[in-house]
């Protein structure tokens, strides 16, 4: 009795959408796999005739770009919540073809037609990026035997013994022992990466204006050009709370200052939260470290730092992944409270918490290992001590550049692999899974089920979610992809396979597991675009500052150009390594085992530039790296105008609407403005005739009123000539 | 003969503005001179009547705000060019009013109705900005004598010996003579400068934003909202060359590229002309400053510094003036060799050409002084030499922004009065006197003159030459204002003190010293939005550059935080000198009156971070010298993200269209398509009653058409029922 109300209400709701819908689901189906002929009994026949399937197979690869739609073809539709697994086979088969845009609008509306529309410009975009990317890479990987500096590392003749890593636990060490690091390091922090930043600053203002344009062209074909301002019409109030109760009454400021108090108290505590969690994370690696250097099991000491490095990876990526769950609840809680006063102004909010806690959560570790991490590490002899006697981490010698890569790698593809993949087809899955299990409960027969109709089983599907946690799952890969590119050349790569995939993915859970969303129009990506371009923006500056700071190209720049001798990279390790006096150890914290390298250590070496134990100011930051500092510094100034202007420029250069477009525009104003006038001179000529009819009722002349021949209707009429 | 001629072609050219012309001249003048009487004889009678006068004052002042304008007055029109010596009084007392916006849009037409309403607004959002500059100026004057730096160098205890200005000519000089220049630095280099350089940063994005909205409501109010896509339209080749065959021939790329090659060269010929000047001014500089020195005319040697500097600006004025009205003419000419294919083409062009030539002519020697004088000098014993022998200048020990200072303040005041007042009033003035000779030689009598008509009596003006070149000379002022307000704070207050004229004089000038241009229609202000838009961009970063390097408030800052002893500013002048020993003078340049000061100098003091004789790598840079360039650096790149984000949230802030103009345009298109529907509902029952008269002639009932109240002029009816 429940059930049949509510197929009732769902019918209601949806009623009026349905003669369309019937049309565009089998289209779009017949799309996805144009293999499948719809008429029952036919599909074992073909699955078995090898010679028919090698026909479509041809048919497909030579004309892939139109959708096999036949318009007038009967409706027999295929049943929406089609077995999962008959599709699959040919998901991603298409994956080639471009998008049915105009089908996907039909359907679903074009809200949702837009964020496809994006995804695709997106990804096509994607492909320039990702071969340069890689060419980089390879690039790096070309170069890495003619390095001089991890020549002179890997060279075991320079023979330089550095300061102990950790207190009293660990011991002195061979800097030749840090060879592999230095070797993989050149592959990522290489002279190209700087002209692969500066590359992809261009690329996003390229990508923003690409899809300006293209929003554009779909606004024209999809009739949406004066759309725009009818879209500030302000909806009944939203109050979203499951308590609703409907309270009319208009809230003032001090209603309001309570929410707006608690979202701005919440937003810092769960920032907060974050820092707190990257910060645990950091003391685990510390600890796990030292731990690992006690222990005797040799097996477990010689991998140590990789070990701590994945560990570590894999923690923030599982609490990212949890966080980000947590985040985007306590998000639309706190839009609830605030009780927006339209539905755009909820989503607008709603976005922009939910963007600031995920991109906060994403990307705090990532800055830490950026920016921040062996920096603040203090000097031998003199260390910085974090919660008691936790010694901060230092990096590897070639630059914290690739531990930051792996961060970014493994957060880059767990992200994309459990969130996408596992969580879009997994709890959907298991969802309906729950829901017919139930539906089974409520005792409703097989039998029942397969002679509902289409909207009545759709019922089944679960409910549609909106696109916006697409979309943020989009905006914090771009972010990825643009932020740090300078440190991980191969994101664009990356995120380039996932979203082939994504692209499939989210059409098909769209039109397979969930219900049928009612159709929203939409102008424009609203503002997903600003924050793509707040983005954007930022990437040039964190760019600026990962090559100046983070990798070694600076200090690399400098040496060969100010202080080697030869004018070579050769002496440039030796030039990066201080002078330390053992004896100057803080009591306590010299190495357990000095003679863990079998000879008595007198003077270790450890990164920074410092003086040596003999200058008249021992251990004070040396001239070098005020200079260096400087350099870094006026880099980013550089970096940042230079680009800058190159993105300005080539946004300037390239126009908003597409050259066609704009003439079409152009074209039908004019054929507008002559409609009206013509019609306003059958009218005028209307009454010019009615007022003949009136006072002298006179056939008005045939060439005067093309547009109404029939005036001769009018029978008596007097001659005025 | 001839002239009848021109009469003739005058009125056919304006004949259908003729009807609108009489009423706009004269409520244009009434707003003027309200107090003038137009009808003949009055006007002595008035002027000696007191009491008369006195209630026309108290009237104008207490109701300032309406032009009075008294629509149905008979059109008795004040000839245009009406004796200017009887305005004069009263254009200056106007300046507090609003401007006629309105009545200048409908005598000019809406393009120069929009450079007075961007006048206007610029004018008014110059008064915050100066009255903001003011303050910071007298703040600099209050705390003029606590600065811990003048002071000490104002103190004769000191006693430092200071390293000679000039090769063998100057000699060794004390610190305390530099006592005056110390303290009226600053007057403009305090801490509040750089609160009033992010202040004008805001300032900049505030106005820009006041415009866009006051343009938008501009644009409501004069009906332009669908304007734009219309002004695209193509015009008929422009062939601008006084030789003028009339090509019709499409020009290819080939045939314009030797045009486009011209214009290069040219104008970088042009821009190293610019620049060969400005180093010849400094060339004259140096040498002055060296033959003065030499010289024993004692009066000549007491104010060298004050002479030179103000001369060599001077010089450099004149050079700016002229080279402004060659650069003009030369612009235009490039452009016409160009040959754009539409009018707005070619005035984009000229503009852009015409803006960069002055925009460098106007800056270089500006930008000199602020960011390269002072810095290439080399150090005591090892001068920079330029064209054999010059040594390059120093700047005084308190930094280059005095000199940058009066360089500023000559230059806008000069520009501003010499181009504005006396090319803008005084040329004119001449042009006409010119003119009237040459008519009376033609021998036209004064009584001819007379009776001649409005539209006659005007072809003895000048012609209107467009206003490109008022919006550019205040375009450069805007430059003035925002690009190095951090050196002069109170260039805001000198330009809204030039504009108050200004826009009077414009407005006079348009009205009674030029012929009535041709109404032309303009939605925006163009091309000029973009380069208002592009400077205060750069202006963000100049002045970042300013405060950090020109300015010494990094070094005192530096000093303060991390040198001095007791974080004061006690010792800063000390620690700002390096030492030298006068006997590593090289051969030639020690001075030829070492005794000058009466006792034998040993060690001599410069300004510069360098190391002193006695350190290991004598006058090499110091550590301090490179920390303190990092910490400029960082400044540099603090301030400019600071507030450029600043300036981005402004821009968000503040919607593009202001709210009631917004609503109004919704409730527009409300009823916009009400209109529509019942004209479409009024369309279709005419059908209908048009189908009913054809197939059955019956008079429509009375409420089914309203809008054909006399239908039952068709007598015969068929009655159907």
């Amino acid at each position: 009795m429940m059930f049949v109300h509510i197929i009732e209400m769902f019918v209601r709701q949806r009623g009026h959408l349905l003669c369309h819908f019937c049309r565009c689901t089998y289209e779009l189906l017949m799309w996805f796999d144009p293999s499948v002929d719809v008429s029952p009994g036919s599909t074992s026949e073909i699955k078995h005739n090898l010679v028919e399937q090698i026909r479509l197979f041809i048919h497909k690869v030579t004309d892939p770009l139109h959708p096999k739609v036949n318009a007038n073809r009967p409706q027999n539709v295929k049943s929406l919540s089609h077995p999962f697994s008959r599709e699959k086979q040919h998901l991603y088969s298409v994956f080639y073809k471009y998008q049915p845009i105009g089908l996907i609008r039909s359907y679903f509306g074009e809200k949702v037609g837009l964020y496809f529309a994006w995804l695709g410009v997106y990804t096509q975009m994607l492909i320039p990026a990702a071969i340069i990317g890689v060419i980089v890479f390879l690039y790096g990987c070309a170069t890495v035997d003619d390095n001089i500096p991890s020549m002179e590392i890997c060279d075991p003749r320079n023979n330089i013994t550095m300061c102990p890593l950790c207190d009293r636990a660990c011991s002195y060490w061979k800097l030749v022992t840090a060879c592999g690091t230095a070797r993989a390091s050149h592959l990522f922090d290489n002279p190209a990466t700087v002209f692969f930043s500066i590359f992809m600053a261009l690329w996003a203002v390229l990508f923003m204006e690409h899809w300006k344009r293209r929003q554009m062209r779909l606004n024209y074909v999809w009739d949406l050009m004066g759309f725009g301002e009818e879209e500030e019409v302000r909806e009944p109030q939203r109050s979203g709370s499951d308590t609703s109760d409907e309270e009319k009454v208009k809230l003032t400021c001090t209603d309001r200052l309570p929410a707006y108090l608690t979202s701005v108290v919440m937003m810092g505590f769960m920032i907060s939260v974050t820092f707190a969690i990257v910060f645990g994370v950091i003391l685990y690696r510390i600890s796990i470290k030292a731990a690992l250097h006690i222990s005797t099991y040799p097996a477990a000491r010689s991998n140590i730092r990789a070990t701590v490095k994945t560990t570590a990876a894999i923690i923030n990526l599982i609490v990212i992944i949890i966080l980000d769950e947590i985040y985007a609840a306590i998000a639309r809680w706190l839009t609830i409270l605030e009780v927006p006063k339209t539905d755009k102004s909820f989503e607008e909010r709603l976005i922009f918490k939910t963007f600031i806690l995920k991109f906060v959560n994403a990307f705090t570790p990532i800055v830490y290992l950026a920016f921040f991490r062996g920096r603040l590490v203090g000097r031998p002899g003199n260390y910085l001590y974090v919660v008691g006697s936790y010694r901060m981490e230092e990096c590897a010698h070639a630059g914290c550049l690739m531990e930051l890569c792996i961060q970014l790698c493994i957060t880059m593809l767990g992200k994309q692999l459990i969130q996408n993949n596992l969580f879009e087809i997994g709890i959907p899955k298991l969802k309906k899974l729950l829901r017919k299990r139930k539906s089974e409960v409520t005792s409703l027969q097989e039998e029942e089920v397969k002679i509902l109709k289409r909207y009545e089983k759709d019922h089944f599907l679960g409910p549609f979610a909106g696109i916006n946690p697409e979309y943020m799952e989009m905006i914090i890969q771009f972010g990825m992809v643009t932020l740090f590119v300078a440190s991980f050349p191969l994101a664009p790569l990356f995120a380039l396979l996932n979203n082939i995939i994504e692209i499939r993915l989210d059409a098909k859970k769209f039109v397979m597991e969930l219900r049928r969303p009612i159709a929203a129009k939409a102008k424009d990506i609203g503002i997903w675009y600003n924050l793509l371009r707040g983005l954007s923006k930022v990437a040039v500056i964190v760019n600026a500052f990962v090559i100046a700071f983070t990798s070694d190209f600076i200090p690399r720049l400098v040496y060969q150009y100010a202080y080697s001798p030869d004018s070579t990279m050769h002496g440039f390790v030796n030039h990066t390594l201080s002078y330390f006096n053992v004896s100057d150890f803080q009591k306590g914290t010299a190495p357990l085992e000095p003679m863990h390298l079998h000879y008595k250590v007198q003077i270790c070496r450890y990164k920074d530039y410092r003086e040596p134990p003999w200058s008249s100011t021992p251990y004070d930051l040396s001239k070098e790296f005020w200079a260096i500092l400087a350099v870094r510094l006026a880099f980013v100034i550089v970096f940042q105008n230079v680009v800058m202007l190159m993105s300005d420029f080539v946004d300037w250069l390239i126009p908003d609407i597409p050259k066609d477009i704009s003439l079409q525009i152009h074209k039908e104003k004019i054929l507008m403005v002559e409609l009206f006038m013509k019609e306003e001179q059958g009218k005028r000529l209307a009454v010019q005739d009615n007022h003949n009819q009136e006072t002298c009722t006179i056939p008005s002349s045939d060439d005067q009123s093309p547009s109404r021949p029939r005036s001769h209707s009018v029978i008596h009429s007097k001659a005025s000539w």
